[in-house]
């Protein structure tokens, strides 16, 4: 029921994932009115669970927790936490999603919220942020956490080798940084399971020098947003310019800059830290966009993300002394 | 001697200015030889000052403090310290000059290090982003001093009228942020000298709504050097690409697109907190871009930046507790 548009995008997104995936089922829990007049399913292996609420998008989270314990995103949590679903993806409400994937699934050992994360196009590949402003004020411990996260992340349905991991910083040398980054910096180089390559600065970030980049959610936060408004604001003025022959021509140009700014294109951001796999989709994509998080959370479940990621936060600690 | 060009970019710049401006001096300190050659002053109103050092780019601030006394840069803050010069403007190592700042000048009562402020283009005229790295794990009291000297900074030779101040945050909403975000906003709505909007999120910077912007040093150089980095790097893709005569066609669109992403035209950030104006140049501008420094440290100069904001800084503190 979440996002912008709703079962008007989810629906047809769902219809087209069961047709390009002949083994996975899919459970869709909404409102009984909207499900049934929008979702044309043929595969059989689609059911519609209903809902008598729905997360509003301005619900505050403790009232959503409190209150909408029949709505869909909800049920759609308690399904995984049952056993009856492998994954759980919303278009809806972040905060609230967080709040009730805690309430319902419960925290993996050692970790106090779960850690927001999205992989975002870069220069080669793909580079993955987090955390996102799920927890600001971290301290070097849950840098380290995250770091030990992203890693068990990326590896999930990739090789084997372990991503290359940087830490975001405000300059490349040694002294640079705040305290919890400074002290960060040498818990993750003293661990042998991370691929650590030091800092990493903000106009690196989309240069793909590395895999996983590792902020404190306050930061990266602002520096997702930095960037998107930015793309925006381009894309704003390059329409409202004049001379309509010299736009078209600029047309392909566009696209191939912009592409891998589209939401769509990046979208499904992963909660990592939970005792199961939830997905949190851009409110704003299409149904191709939802489907590309609804992709995400089938490779998050197959890898079995939450085991690994407690497999990795449980293995020992660097000797390390933190005392910056 | 400082920049990617040294006395190349700022010997023409001098010149040029001095031109545009009959009532001004300038002294130029470097070494002899390169000052020489390159300076073809007509104006009468140019002082050569020799100097047998240089601070390099990547020396360290405390080695260059201890060890290059007769350095360009520690010798142009000497003349203003010692009232032969009313503002010092260098494109060299940014470290440097505000550790040599704080030797040589000192700083203002209840600040202990400068902030650096950058005045960046916005959809409606421009906004100030303060502070951009010179200060790290900031508190409140600490952002709430960058309010009011960026608020003395805005003021000097525009109007009277109090520009209009946000904190950068991760929502908009009121129980958001991180601590110091959240004690800094009740010490900011508190304060009947600044004209405080609200929180602003990182999409947002760039629309102009704020005149300025308070946050984190930490937090301020990831914002602005992503937006950096994605310029460049939309830059690159639009010269990589193929298609020469849709390049052509495009150029006016990327020209207004991009324009604003030029560092030139938005060079001279403002050291604030030092008893003397400083402002320290992009390094890696022309004389043209150099000239814009030399702008802002001449409006700062007759405006008395420094006694404004001791001014503003002396005022009574709101009454509100912090105890966040």
């Amino acid at each position: 029921m979440g996002g912008d548009h709703g079962p008007a995008v989810t629906a047809p997104a769902v219809t087209a994932f069961l047709a390009g995936h002949p083994d996975i089922r899919v459970r869709l829990f909404g409102e009984p009115a909207v499900l049934r007049a929008l979702s044309d399913d043929r595969s059989g292996r689609l059911a519609l669970v209903e809902c008598s609420q729905r997360v509003e998008r301005d619900d505050r989270p403790a009232h959503a927790l409190r209150h909408k314990r029949d709505s869909s995103m909800w049920r759609a949590l308690q399904a995984v936490a049952e056993g009856n679903a492998d994954a759980c993806v919303s278009a809806g409400n972040t905060g609230a999603l967080m709040a009730m994937g805690m309430a319902v699934l419960g925290t993996l050992p050692g970790i106090e919220r779960p850690a927001l994360c999205a992989q975002i196009p870069a220069v080669s590949g793909r580079v993955c942020l987090l955390d996102l402003g799920a927890n600001v004020d971290c301290g070097p411990e849950q840098l380290h956490q995250f770091a030990r996260m992203g890693t068990a992340l990326l590896q999930v349905g990739g090789s084997d080798r372990p991503p290359r991991v940087a830490l975001l910083n405000v300059g490349a040398e040694g002294g640079k940084g705040n305290r919890a980054v400074k002290a960060a910096a040498a818990l993750l180089a003293a661990d042998s399971s991370l691929d650590y390559q030091g800092f990493i600065e903000g106009d690196q970030l989309l240069l793909g020098q590395a895999d996983l980049v590792v902020c404190d959610g306050f930061v990266g936060n602002v520096a997702l947003k930095s960037i998107e408004g930015l793309a925006r604001l381009l894309l704003r003025r390059l329409r409202e310019s004049p001379g309509a022959w010299r736009k078209w021509a600029a047309q392909p140009l566009l696209a191939e800059a912009f592409g891998f700014l589209d939401p769509a294109q990046y979208n499904g951001a992963s909660l990592l830290g939970l005792r199961g796999v939830v997905v949190k989709s851009h409110g704003g994509v299409d149904a191709a966009g939802f489907g590309y998080a609804l992709g995400t959370a089938l490779a998050e479940a197959r890898g079995r993300l939450p085991e690994r990621i407690a497999g990795l936060l449980a293995a020992p600690r660097p000797d390390h002394s933190t005392d910056d």
